[in-house]
């Protein structure tokens, strides 16, 4: 199953030796093309990164931010970000949602895994119970919120999966259904 | 939540300008060390890669493949590898169970997440049901074999996260439970 050209190339210099010379080849005992150095043979590998976070509930409502940074600034979001080294993916969700929206969570269980193949991006989502129903603004957001299902603005949500974490939760609990990960992608 | 230092840098060279004058530093903004080229600006971020995996099962019993590659050859394991850029997770458990067992796998859930905080992967990994129960051995393995719970060559696991998976599916299976993932790390 191999790929004819690499989907993001961020690369014009080896990071091993500093050759400016890298091409595309599938190396031996590979199936893929991947990014090699003409000069000392080193192969850089591109591979998905995670993206943690955490849709934190309190009273039956949800907590949502409204981005700060972009990309989509201005849209609300559930929080989440780039998982770190050294941190394990409950940690980093955790962390996430201290960071934008100054609360502490504690997770109740994995609620989605959503795949972005063309931005290489996997978010891993839980769902947490908001640790005495405190919050507040973190650095990266412009505003935090509690919404019940009747007032998500939908048009305003700024990732595609926080939209189908959003719909997979009101879902799940309209059917009194509760614990199954939800998988999706685009 | 900074880090003093950086746990991996396998960079001589910034693979932006070329530059060997690279230093640790925390970014505007940012909270923890980067890798920062002194001469372009470029931050060069290091995340946790995803390996896909899953453990196939039939008639009771869970498929396991002994592998032919380093590290731990010889040692036996669940069907597992780094996820490609342009798959999902799901796509990529499929596909490696192809590549390491010649196996057809039909993904009933996700079972474990586990992270492995020193060598920055974190393992995601599905049950399955083998499709016709038909397998053989793929080009990175030595041997693959059905294993009913008495049979499990404990000793010869290749990773802790496959330990983790194996005793979590046999412990659920006791107990009746099935559908939550869940969470390890080492």
């Amino acid at each position: 199953m191999s790929k004819k050209i690499l989907h993001q190339i961020t690369m014009n210099f080896c990071s091993n030796c500093g050759s400016s010379e890298l091409s595309q080849v599938v190396p031996p005992g590979d199936n893929r093309f991947r990014l090699v150095c003409c000069r000392c043979g080193a192969i850089h590998y591109h591979n998905p990164k995670i993206i943690a976070g955490c849709l934190p509930l309190w009273e039956g409502k949800v907590l949502l931010c409204r981005r700060a940074i972009e990309p989509r600034r201005g849209f609300w979001n559930i929080p989440a970000g780039f998982m770190e080294v050294g941190e394990t993916v409950e940690e980093a969700a955790i962390r996430e949602v201290w960071e934008e929206a100054a609360a502490k969570v504690r997770l109740t269980g994995v609620h989605t895994i959503f795949t972005f193949t063309r931005f290489q991006h996997v978010y891993i989502q839980f769902l947490g119970e908001l640790v005495g129903g405190e919050f507040g603004v973190g650095e990266e957001s412009l505003e935090s919120k509690l919404f019940c299902e009747e007032e998500i603005p939908w048009e305003e949500i700024a990732f595609e999966s926080s939209a189908f974490a959003l719909r997979r939760f009101f879902d799940d609990r309209r059917r009194g259904r509760a614990g199954g990960v939800h998988l999706g992608h685009v």
